[in-house]
């Protein structure tokens, strides 16, 4: 297993044909995006490519392949796009395994696993992915570039969060002039909230739990109200975010019940806390201020190992 | 009443001393971040320069005048940044009459009243401002592209706006590269919450009103309320994007009650509906998208008179 660049992996992927684009499981506009940047540059090179993940793609983000001509075959080479680890393939693990390429942002956490891996430090994989079609020659059209900008825009919470960069805006501009429909993406994506979505957040507003002097802020959503609200997996990624909104807290804990004492847990964290050895402790990881994991218990349980993790990365013992 | 351009007004700037900057009342982040960064521009250049507004400036915005040291003294030259009408000074209306220069970016809806008006379509009053200092010849401190990113950040919900085009990236660029803290600023304007805003929040979606089948959306936020979850007029800001983010809704309508009988109103619509004509019909005004307006009479009247409007831009009459 090695290191490559940017110039080697476009080297690779101009010389292949036939390749199969792997995103990361529970998958989220970056590794959606950067998939079908590249499948599509992969596509008007005249080469076969197609793209899989092992989870459903959230109905939000059905535009990024609706026009896309995915053919089957047996793929020759395989790269993946944002995964940080092969046990983030989920069911497509042993693909993973076979993989030439990694492009992944998710430096100084990236578990190598690929024959090659190009990690860079980026606000957003799309942000390295729009280098790479670049480096490949390709012209970024229109539909690219709406599925670049959706990853730089999710991944960034539009523009909003420490990774931006001079470099994200001057690619966002660029990504503008070659016709992304920016505003459209950021409304479906940023500005409209379904119904249900509505009901749920008025709940996690209701049942908010604060602790360590509220610096850390605890949401508990149980299969009851999920089931009881109709969240879909989608509604439920958009109340992550909700906890280390409310003033003074550092540290945000959205725990859902995904099955029978399985939670499924995202941290959302704030200078100074660095979310990734909370999430580590629970086998899992992300970003410094974005991380999850998933536990197993009884919910009390669940939050009374969570709540001891953050108060010591809270120094709180 | 003449029309400018960005030279000319800079040439004034550079030759005026004692300038005083008028904001809008009501203030947003880019009327106050437009004046901020122009007096502090002004300061640097060794003149004296201060600022007014008709209203309180919203604790969430007083970092931009912190460290300005704004003297006393009888403004030999006024300036308005970001004032459409005369009439939106409020109480300073007179000083608006006395005024020589206009800056302004709402381009099709500026009602002439200085001398000279420098009017432009531009998605921030601040995009303009920074063009200004440039032609000025002034350096763009950390401080001054703070100011400056503020009134970009606020005026384009961070970037997510179709107003927003690939100057405004470069420029976003340019100020991070120039010192903004941008994360920093994006924290503190719009992932932060306090618990009133959440009890403010959980109160409007238990309490919205769709009509026209889902695609105009009313919150009232009645006196009582306000008072009961001790909402500051910046609290309530906040929540006048609620109502259009729903799904399916073109016509957001929020309605606070300022005093006995009176109603502040705010319209946030998206195609094809124009709210500028919606405000209009009350004597109101603003943008394609975000317009306001004042009502008196009882909640009921307002609503109804409101809804008729509303109605009719639908084309649902």
């Amino acid at each position: 297993m090695r290191e490559g660049t940017v110039n080697e992996a476009a080297k690779m992927l101009r010389e292949w044909d036939d390749v199969l684009v792997l995103s990361h499981r529970s998958p989220d506009g970056d590794t959606l995006g950067s998939a079908a940047a590249l499948v599509d540059a992969l596509l008007s090179m005249g080469k076969r490519a197609m793209f899989r993940c092992a989870d459903p793609i959230p109905e939000k983000f059905f535009y990024l392949f609706r026009e896309l001509r995915l053919d089957a075959f047996v793929p020759a080479h395989i790269v993946t796009v944002d995964v940080a680890d092969k046990a983030l393939l989920g069911s497509l693990e042993p693909l993973g395994e076979q993989a030439e390429l990694a492009i992944d942002h998710h430096f100084g956490s990236h578990r190598p696993f690929a024959a090659c891996r190009w990690v860079e430090e980026a606000a957003a994989c799309c942000m390295m992915v729009t280098r790479l079609i670049e480096a490949m020659g390709v012209e970024i059209t229109p539909r690219i570039a709406d599925a670049l900008y959706t990853g730089i825009a999710t991944d960034t919470g539009c523009f909003k969060y420490p990774s931006v960069t001079p470099e994200t805006h001057r690619i966002a501009a660029m990504l503008l002039e070659r016709g992304a429909h920016a505003s459209k993406i950021n409304t479906a994506l940023f500005d409209t909230k379904t119904r249900t979505q509505i009901r749920l957040e008025s709940a996690v507003y209701r049942g908010m739990e604060f602790y360590f002097d509220g610096k850390c802020a605890v949401v508990s959503l149980p299969g009851s109200l999920i089931a009881e609200t109709g969240a879909t997996e989608s509604d439920l990624d958009g109340v992550s975010a909700l906890a280390r909104q409310v003033e003074g807290v550092v540290c945000g804990v959205t725990l859902r019940e995904r099955g029978a004492g399985e939670y499924k847990v995202s941290l959302r964290t704030a200078e100074p806390v660095d979310a990734v050895p909370i999430a580590r402790t629970f086998g899992g990881g992300g970003h410094r201020f974005a991380a999850g994991c998933t536990l197993h218990g009884t919910l009390e349980e669940v939050k009374a190992r969570l709540l001891a993790a953050c108060g010591e990365a809270l120094g709180a013992r």
